[in-house]
């Protein structure tokens, strides 16, 4: 397994991660997101309009930096690549998210010309503190 | 100023920033550190063997993703250039991360072996949420 023992309960928290992506001009561009964990891949949400996405796209390599918002002296950060795109039409992941996040059964900021989508991202490398 | 009205609080706060940095391939690398800003720019330490200071040694722009800790929907991105990279051969600057953070005197880390330097970042652009 790729995420250390160490520090793979961080991941099954409500943390938040920093997601650093490659702009269009080769720059870092970095903000936090909700994410899901199935073991093995993370998984985002985002609209089809955002910057993230778009970068993406161009640029398949990201890195997750995840504080445990337990003890800020102990992080994760997962490197990976964006080897999936999936369709969330139905809201299943974002709702998902919603509920991990929130406890709420429906993610509430929902608008209706959304088009959301799932980034699923392949770890690669990490590195640790704490 | 560059930095929004709405968001400055929190700079001042014992937030952490996780600073993406453009790696030896060109791939994000992204981890959180401590950092001050004195109303202009933006500073965290590092000691010269680490890989986000080689990094910016390459390229010089990096990303900060910034979460309000008591508000973690309230985020701020800074994204700017390394303009300087200061020595604290005195540990002044590391000391005085370790009173924002800590309320200590003295970093309680520090190792004789580490070079300790500042790295300088001029914020170009931000982006916010909440």
């Amino acid at each position: 397994m790729l995420i250390p023992d160490s520090h793979a309960d961080i991941l099954d928290k409500q943390a938040f991660a920093s997601v650093a992506t490659i702009g269009p001009n080769g720059e870092p561009q970095n903000n936090p997101v909700w994410f899901g964990w199935d073991g093995s891949r993370i998984r985002f949400s985002q609209t089809t309009t955002r910057q993230k996405y778009r970068n993406t796209r161009t640029d398949r390599r990201v890195s997750l930096s995840i504080l445990d918002p337990d003890d800020p002296y102990r992080y994760l950060e997962i490197r990976g690549v964006v080897v999936d795109v999936e369709d969330d039409g139905d809201l299943a992941f974002i709702n998902s998210m919603a509920s991990k996040y929130l406890g709420l059964d429906q993610y509430p900021w929902h608008q209706p010309a959304d088009e959301r989508i799932v980034i699923v991202v392949q770890p690669t490398h990490t590195t640790t503190m704490g």
